[in-house]
Order: C-alpha cells, then sequence, then structure tokens
C-alpha cells in the first residue's frame, strides 16, 4: 500500500479480491437501521411461499455491507459518535503528540530515534493515514469521560440506548418470552432497556468500550446478559503480512462477524498501521501497547521502563484504541511458580514482564504504577482487559497455582479500577480440558466481582495444530454457556504461524457458531429464532433461504453446488446426500400429506383403541389388491 | 473401476492421488505389532535430543500403512481372525446365497428382476469383487456365536485379549495411575485386563463387532469405560460417487481414525460396493439393511416386506457386516408425535418405517419380528445399532417426547436381545442445544442398562451449515466426556451434498480431537501422554515431533511452511505468528537459563523476604550502569 490507488481505497466489491477491502451486501442480507439512533443491523428476507417476515440479525460488518455507504478507506468512517462525545462537555482538544520514528519500529543503526530521522526515512515506505487529525479529544480537568462513570450517575448515554436497540433484535418478533436454557445463574432479562444497560455497566457486568478519541464505532456492550461476543486478531508480525493486509482483514473480519478487532501488531509501522485500521473501523479496537514498548527498544523487554510505556498509552490513547490488554496481574513472586510448567509463560505479555521483572528483580511496573494507568483510560475512557500472563499453555498447566495467582490479583485490580469508574474486563485462558472449565468460570465470577470474561477458547486439547480453532471451539462454546460475556478466536493457524484472511474467516464463523450456541443454552429469549427460521428452511427445501439465514451463505451454496450445482437444484426436494428416493424430508412431508387426506388430524390419527379396530379393516383394504403381506395388528395376528 | 488394474490395485504411495488407495506410513509414525497377537499400533519416534522415548497411539489404519505389508485391494486383506473363528469350532460352513441383480439396484423396466436377468445387464458396468468366497460361515444349529455369549460363559477370547493389549498401549508408558478427570461415574480401569474386556462385553456395558464372515477385522471394543471411538460413514447415492471413490475413503478414513465404517450406499451396485469395502477393511462395518431392502422395491417404502427385509438381512450378514443399524423403535403410534416438528423425522431408516406404518396401518415389521432378527444376528455375531429413526433434525425438536417414546422402546428391545446375547448399541441423536445434552446421556443410561450409547454429534446449533462438523464437534466431545461410548462424525457437507474425501477427512480429524478432549476429561489415565508430549516439542521448538505427534502432521506442516517453509525454519524457535523477538515460548526459555545462572533453584529464586532484601541491591546495580528507573521496591520507595 506504499501509494493508495485512491480507485482501491473507496473498496471493493464482495466478488473481486483486488487489494483493497470487500464491501457489498452478504448474500441474502438487507442492511437496515433502526429507530432514532439509525442503529445498524441486517434484515434477511424469506421466499413469499414461506410466509414468514424478515428475520433482522445482529450485524457487525459497519458501513462496508451497506450499498448506500460511500467507502473511502483514505478519509475513514462517518464520526458516528462525535455529537454525543461533544454533547457531554467534558472534553477538550489537545493537540496531537507528534508521531516519532520509533513508534514506527524506525531506529537508526545505534537503535536511536534521532539517527532514523536523520536518516529522513519516515517509515519505510508505508504511507501514513492521510486525514490524520491534528486535535484530539481528552477528558477535560477532573473530569471522568467513561460509560461507568455516567452509568454510576443514573444517566442514560446515547451509546446505552444504541445498545439496547442492537442487543434488543430479535426480541421484538417474539410474542411471547419463554425460557428454555441453563444459564447459571446469569440474569439476562425479556427485554433489553437503556436502563438495564445502564445498570448492568454501573455496576461493572457489562463494559461499552469506546474511546472518545474512536468516534467511528458502532457501540456494542460486552457482558454475561448480553448477547455473547467474539474477537478476531489482525496485525502484522517481523516475518508476515503488511497495512493493506491488515486493514483487509478487518473488513473481512468484522463482515462474518467479529464484535471487536484487537491490532496485535509487533513488526513495522505500528503506529501507521494502527491509524488506518481505527479509522476504519465501526468495532471497537483492542491493543497489547507492550509489544509497541517492546519495539521502540529495540526488542529488549529489560530495557522498557515505565516512561516509554506511559509515553505508548498517550501516544495510543489519541489514537482511539478503545482498550488495552495491561499484563499487570504478572507479579514477580509468581513468576517461579511458571517453572515446573511444561510451556512456560504463552503469553507474549506475560513472558516480556516476567523476562523484565526478573532481570530487574523488581515487581512489574505495570502492577506499581496500576493508578497511574487507571488515571489515562478515565480522561479517554478505555476500558481495562486485564492480561492472563500467565495463562496455560498446555493441557497439563491448567487451572494452576501460577495461572489463579494471577486471577486473584487481578480482582484485587479490577476493584482498584472500579473505585475510578474505570471499565474493566478480564482475560482467559487458554489450554483447559473441559472437566476443568467450569472451575474457571466459577472463580472468575467469585474473584473479579462478575467483571466481563473474556477468554482465549479455551482449546480442549493440545493434539490437534491446524485444528485449533475446533479444539478451542469446543471450550469457548461451553465457557460461554457458563458466563463468558467474549471470546477471542483462535484460527486455524494458531501455533504454527500468521493466519491469512480464510484462517480469519474460518476461526470468526467458528466462533460465531460456538458464541450462538452458548446463547442458546443461556436461554436467550430470541436466539433460537434463528435457528428455528433456517430448519423451516430445510424442511421445506427453500434452498436459498436456508442458505441466506446460515452464518455463511456463501460458502453453503458452494459445498451445495458441488454436487448439484443446476439452478433447478435450488428448489429441489432433495440433495446428493441421499437422492430424491431416500430423502427423509421429502419423505416426512409425504407421510403428512397421506395422513391429511385421511382426512384426520395427524396428532389423533392414531389413537392406541383406534389403531387396533381401525388396522383390520385397513389390512384388508390392502390384501384386496392382491399384495402377500405378513403383518400382525399388534404383533397377535395375521390377516 | 469397470476393470480394475492391477498395479492401481496393489495401491498408491502417499504422495499419489491416482484413482486406487493411500498406502504408506502416516508421517512420523513407525507401524509395530505388539504381543503374541500381533496388535496393529504405530510408534512416534521423537528426537534423540528429547531425551524421550517413542509414543505409542492407537491405530485403525490397518495393513495399508504398514510398508511391509502386500496391499492388493483385488484380494482383500488377510484373514486375521480366521482361525481363531475355527477353532472355537461352533461355525459350519454353507453355501452363499446367490447374488440377484436387484441387490445391485438392477431392476427390469418392470421393475422386476427376471426383466434385468434377462437383459444380460448384470450390475451396470461395475465389476463386482473378484475374489468373493462360494461359502461363508454361519452357526451351527442351536449354537451362539457372539462374542457376548462367549463372556457370559467365562471364556475370555483372542479378540477380547487382542482388545485388551490395543485399549493398554498407553498405559504400558506411565509409571503411576493418576487420576485427573471426571468420569461421570463410569468405571475406567487403571489397567485393562483381558479379563476386564470380558466382564465389560458380558454385562452388556461394552461390545465387539465382528462377524464371522468379516475375518479382516482387527478386533476392537465399543464401550463407556474404554477410550471414546468414533465413525466414518461412506457410501454412494444415486447422485453420486462411485466403487473406487469409496474403497479410496474406507483407506483414507481409518487411516486418519476412524474406528468403525458405516457403509450407508444407497444407489446402484449396494452389493457389490459393500463386497470391496468389507474385504478390504481392517475396521467394523455397518450398515442400514434397510437401504438396500428399499432400493429391491424400487424406492416405494410401502412395498417393503419382511421377507425381503429378512432376505436381505442374510445376504448382508453373508457378507461380513459387523453391526446393523435397525429402526424398530420408529414404533406405529409414536409417529403422531413428530407433526407438530420443526425438521419432521430426519433419518431415512426411520422416515422409511414411517411411511410403511402409516401406509399399511400396522406396527413396524422390525418391531414385530424383532426376535427373528435376533436370531440371524446371533448366527453371525452381528450386533445391534438400534436405531434413533425418531431422533431431532433441529435445535427445536430437541429431547421431545417423539425422541423419548423411541428411546424407552430401544431400552426394551436391549433387554430382550440381551436374552439372547446379542450384542447391542444404542443410536442417538442429532440436534441438542447444549444444556440438553447430559439428560439424553443420564436417559440412555437409565433405560438401556448401559449398552454403548452411538451418538450422532448432537449439533449444539442449527445456524452454520458448512460448519456442521464444528457445530456438532461442541456436542459430540460433551456427550463423549458424559459416557457415550462412539461418535458418528459429521462432516463439513452434512444437510448440503455428499462428502468428498477431503470432507472425509475433515470430518475424522474433528472427530478424533473431539473423542480425545472426552478421554481427557473422564480422566483416562494415558489420554494426557500425547498432549504433553507434543507440548513439550512444542515448548522445545522440536517442530518435527509436534507436527508427528499431532493428529494430521501433513497439515500441521503445511500450515506451519506457508510462511516459513525453509527447512532451517523447522528447528527455529519462532514461527511467524510472532517471529523472534516476541515469541513466548523463546522468551520463557531465557527467563529460566538467566534463572539458573543466578545459581538459584527457580522455584525458591524469589522467595517474598528474600525479595524484598535482595531487590535494594540489585536495583543499586542496574543504577550503576546509569540508566534511569522509577522503580519502587515493593511499592515504596524509589532508589
Amino acid at each position: 500500500m506504499a501509494d493508495i490507488d485512491p480507485q482501491i481505497a473507496r473498496g471493493t466489491p464482495a466478488s473481486g479480491s483486488t487489494p483493497g477491502v470487500t464491501t457489498g451486501p452478504i448474500r441474502g442480507s438487507r442492511k437496515i437501521h433502526v429507530g432514532p439512533l439509525k442503529v445498524a443491523m441486517r434484515a434477511i428476507d424469506l421466499e413469499p411461499s414461506s410466509g414468514e417476515p424478515p428475520l433482522n440479525v445482529y450485524d457487525t460488518s459497519g458501513p462496508y455491507t451497506d450499498p448506500t455507504a460511500r467507502i473511502d478507506i483514505m478519509s475513514g468512517l462517518p464520526e458516528l459518535r462525535r455529537d454525543w462525545i461533544r454533547a457531554r462537555g467534558d472534553v477538550e482538544e489537545v493537540a496531537q503528540r507528534e508521531v516519532r520514528p520509533e513508534d514506527n519500529g524506525q531506529l537508526g543503526p545505534d537503535r536511536s530515534a534521532s539517527a532514523a530521522a536523520r536518516s529522513g526515512n519516515r517509515n519505510g515506505g508505508v504511507q501514513p493515514f492521510p486525514n490524520v487529525r491534528r486535535t484530539v479529544l481528552r477528558a477535560r480537568a477532573g473530569a471522568n469521560v467513561s460509560q461507568m462513570h455516567y452509568a454510576r450517575r443514573g444517566i442514560i448515554t446515547p451509546e446505552m440506548e444504541y445498545v439496547a436497540t442492537r442487543e434488543n433484535l430479535g426480541r421484538e418478533m417474539l410474542r411471547e418470552y419463554t425460557r428454555d436454557g441453563e444459564s447459571f445463574g446469569a440474569a439476562i432479562p425479556d427485554y433489553v432497556t437503556p436502563e438495564f444497560v445502564r445498570d448492568e455497566v454501573a455496576r461493572g457486568r457489562a463494559i461499552i468500550p469506546n474511546n472518545v478519541n474512536h468516534p467511528e464505532s458502532e457501540p456494542m456492550a460486552i457482558g454475561r446478559n448480553f448477547l455473547v461476543k467474539i474477537n478476531a486478531n489482525i496485525g502484522n508480525s517481523a516475518v508476515a503480512s503488511n497495512v493493506a493486509s491488515e486493514v483487509d482483514k478487518l473488513v473481512w473480519a468484522i463482515r462474518w462477524g467479529a464484535d471487536t478487532v484487537m491490532d496485535l501488531s509487533t513488526g513495522r509501522n505500528i503506529h501507521d498501521t494502527r491509524e488506518w485500521i481505527i479509522r476504519n473501523s465501526p468495532v471497537p479496537i483492542g491493543t497489547v501497547p507492550i509489544y509497541q514498548a517492546l519495539e521502540k527498544v529495540g526488542g529488549i523487554a529489560e530495557d522498557l521502563t515505565w516512561d516509554i510505556f506511559r509515553d505508548t498509552l498517550i501516544e495510543q490513547a489519541e489514537q482511539g484504541v478503545d482498550y488495552f490488554t495491561i499484563h499487570a496481574g504478572v507479579r514477580l513472586p509468581y513468576i517461579p511458580m511458571t517453572a515446573k510448567r511444561v510451556t512456560g509463560i504463552v503469553s507474549r505479555g506475560g513472558s516480556i514482564m516476567a523476562k523484565w521483572c526478573l532481570a530487574h528483580h523488581k515487581e512489574s511496573f505495570l502492577y506499581e504504577r496500576f493508578d497511574e494507568i487507571t488515571e489515562i483510560m478515565k480522561a479517554y475512557d478505555i476500558a481495562y482487559s486485564l492480561g492472563d500472563g500467565l495463562r496455560p499453555g498446555s493441557i497439563a498447566d491448567a487451572n494452576d497455582e501460577a495461572q489463579f495467582a494471577e486471577l486473584y490479583t487481578l480482582g484485587e485490580l479490577t476493584h482498584r479500577a472500579w473505585k475510578e469508574d474505570v471499565q474493566v474486563m478480564i482475560e482467559g485462558p487458554g489450554h483447559v480440558p473441559m472437566h476443568k472449565i467450569k472451575e474457571n468460570m466459577d472463580k472468575q465470577l467469585q474473584v473479579c466481582g462478575e467483571a466481563p470474561f473474556y477468554t482465549l477458547g479455551p482449546l480442549t486439547t493440545d493434539i490437534a495444530p491446524g485444528y485449533d480453532h475446533i479444539t478451542s471451539g469446543i471450550g469457548a462454546a461451553m465457557i460461554g454457556w457458563f458466563g463468558t460475556a467474549m471470546l477471542c478466536y483462535v484460527t486455524p493457524k494458531e501455533h504454527l504461524g500468521l493466519p491469512d484472511r480464510d484462517d480469519v474467516k474460518t476461526g470468526v464463523v467458528t466462533y460465531k457458531l460456538a458464541a450462538h450456541a452458548a446463547d442458546l443454552a443461556k436461554g436467550h429469549p430470541a436466539a433460537k429464532l434463528r435457528d428455528d427460521a433456517l430448519s423451516r428452511a430445510r424442511f421445506e427445501f427453500r434452498w436459498r433461504d436456508q442458505f441466506n439465514l446460515s452464518l455463511d451463505p456463501d460458502t453453503a451454496e458452494q459445498y451445495h453446488d458441488q454436487t448439484l450445482p443446476a439452478e433447478g437444484a435450488k428448489t429441489a426436494h432433495f440433495c446428493s446426500m441421499c437422492g430424491p428416493k431416500f430423502c427423509s424430508m421429502k419423505i416426512t412431508q409425504e407421510v403428512r400429506d397421506f395422513a391429511a387426506k385421511q382426512n384426520a388430524p395427524v396428532e389423533t390419527f392414531v389413537a392406541a383403541e383406534e389403531a387396533e379396530a381401525g388396522m383390520a379393516g385397513m389390512s384388508k383394504l390392502y390384501n384386496e389388491s392382491g399384495r402377500e403381506l405378513y403383518m400382525g395388528a399388534g404383533g397377535r395376528e395375521h390377516d
């Protein structure tokens, strides 16, 4: 993306695959905007023969799937929340901190920034985002701009109203609220009011991550009593990828359902890459600031300092990052607890902090300086994602002493952050066999005051690299059912390499289905609407409806067409699995038709007594046709 | 496969993809044969630097992965069990029933067999298996050749000994038997003795499916107290596939781990296809005889008769089918219970029987004639797989009245079969949301006397066609944990079309990882050995070992090489996910090396008091180097 071609920057229709981003509606879906806040959703229209209204589904894809939107990734998205933020009157404009070469990993030969500046090479050939704002927002002195602060003062913000409408979309279709699930003590309401959202945020049981400098974001909530959310990870590494790929992956990930995206870049051009991403993202963006801080000291963990870290927090806060992963629980006394582990410390941030602590023989500066970090968070409304630096990276290490020691510290820090009305979520494992998953949820609820839990899987076995989206999809579905609020995806490339865009899609769809399976099991009152609509379409051979209602209509149709591509097959009452004679759904329909022709309601068609009386008569009818049947009525006598 | 080229029939090395079957070792594995019965397994050799012995793993791939075996699919596999069967002296040779055109779906224009014979077209161009035996075995008059019969008479057969060795393979590596799991009351032993196998089979809690006419099979057990097993489905349909593809899929499926295979063909050449499959299968083969019976009556369910069905049972029994799915629980009074369902009856066999029952207004002949079916089963040692014809095919229908009514009947039939010492397993659902899964297991255990449970998934949501191997992998892992003995795979093509060989592999590996996750969670004493070995290899950057220990070494290596293909990368201490600076595993090793250099055991490196005393001194060291550090010891004072 050295020089961005404006035509490419305006997006590529969904059928294209040139550099740029994928635009255009998802097959079968129509973008709608609901209510005075014009909350974005999708409507799936069904065939008239179904007699069913359109099904509305939650939508994370942003303006990219809106055919009326003008997409220009060089300009970024519209600032949806701008007026709401300013109307609160508690922010001021400040000059943005100047971007330095080391922010983009540019260091001179002696690894100093000045050497890089002298060499005149800003950023190794990558174009900075062309429309960087010269001023950014920050809380006025003494103000706290976090949604939790407003919520605790009884204020219902437009963001909370947006969330309520978004979370309600399915419920409006229900005529009655029946509950069929096991939520393990969650408090999922029949109907989500803005007041309910306010109360959940005030309690800390939900967060609405949205930095005042990310006005492009469509507000969303992460919390046990809302729909289970998923996160996709993007970002380059020193070995692979570039800015164009990362923006493309962002848009691709949200197209398929990612509720938030983390930019985990660890390579070059971290600052500029992030700017392109945030400006073009309708979903909250998370980061792990320690990565960029490490780049600034040339990769030498021991050289990290509080000042560099603090400066990095400001840099990223001004760009608009919505949540920071902070590994403040990797405390010096805990590090030796990992000595006997099979896979030690698998978290990048955790291992960096562990190295720093041991090298300096000092307590973690993230822990020591936590209250100062909190002051920064509240000036921009950035949420904490308290990192699980000591999470288990193998089945052998699951639920060990190191892991839970850190969890207890995260609980302590949650309450410290809440004293300042700063939003918090808690990161979780990892690799955990199924029988140990619930313990994680129970402990986290107990220790962290019901702050939202945000797990990575967990993977339920180590033996299937190449399939870790599945080994972890199992654990994710289960821990989502038990109460986890957001599930961080895992792609097929986990443990093996950096994911490409196909891997991103596979990871996202896998985690969407896991999150939905959790919603169903929790008894979310509206979750089942989509399953039922799809199953009715399946039963009635409305193939297009079945595809359009599914999480990935393109793949569903493609798989069907591999063996039955003809257009006529889309209304055929069979598929290639069984063919026309054996299709059980077709036969079931014949059974129902037959029963109906007998002019009896199928339900009462064969009451036990009637059956015995009638069977002999009916058998006689058949015998008259000359067919020989060895059939007994009730097993007692033969005709 | 109209004329089989003998060279192709001898197999194709694993790198090939020409018509034929895939042979050659699985990457990194070495075939071994253990004990006096030469039980087949695989050994995975690890790099010398690991200091670890080879890891033995359970192996279903048969002689195809044995480089010393001579493969000739025109001759079939060696008759492993031949002498054991004959030595029992309770079988006699009989002339095989003659194959008729209608056995291969050949009917004349008036749908009669004679017309087909007159037309001289035996089987539409497919070559019958060239080495069909002219005589087959059957129990002598009055004898019962089922493994359950022997077990109940206190006899330990060679089959039971084989099973014990196979199930023990990992346990021999354990120095101690620690249990870490939750088995919900299962009785998994520390060590599997042949006596334990006998007892489980005698109780009906496990089955060893092996027809006396399938002597090529390597004995295996299906039961809650053994390793969780998986089944793969193959078979053509009227719309797709051919014999060559099906034999190839068989060998491909067992290569990747299928413990049994069901031939669900519903198209042409059912008899000949099955002969090719059984003669070349080292794993038990299951079928659903009603499919072939339906083909014989030209697809008209109402024309099915007991005689045709019985004849089909004999035909298939003589070929060597090891278990039959019999939908004897689809009883006439239950059919109306499906009327209100969203997806009616989704089982092919179930819908066929429902159609028959309603058309004739009679009780199912499978139910009425059950005892006569049992007489056939015991003459060949064929196990019942009591079919779940009324299983739910959508989330909406899960755990409904029809489903459990059938389950109660299956319980009744289990006890009737056991009266005759005939082996039984029970088929299960289907589509079940997570919160309803355990109820299925609990009811089945209660009602069916702990007969092994054999479920299809279950799928935990309906909304992801194209990904149903995953929606069902979640449910399968969970129900396997709860006690299900065998999991029937689901491929990405479920609901959309017939699976190809890639789909077969994806389905098999998905179900292998789900079964293994279940073994881990149940606390199988040896399951964790493989996870631990792989995680150690991962941590030590023994990339080749990591790939070789995984369920799919080819894919793991391929994914790694997509971004780091160079040979040197196979020993590199990073991959493209994070690159050299950020690899947490590399950093963890550095942390351990650093701690070791301090000449202190890492475990006691920083005891709390020592830390406080030592920190000030260490900080002083760093300060002397001139670096400015705002670091506090314990957060209280700055140097």
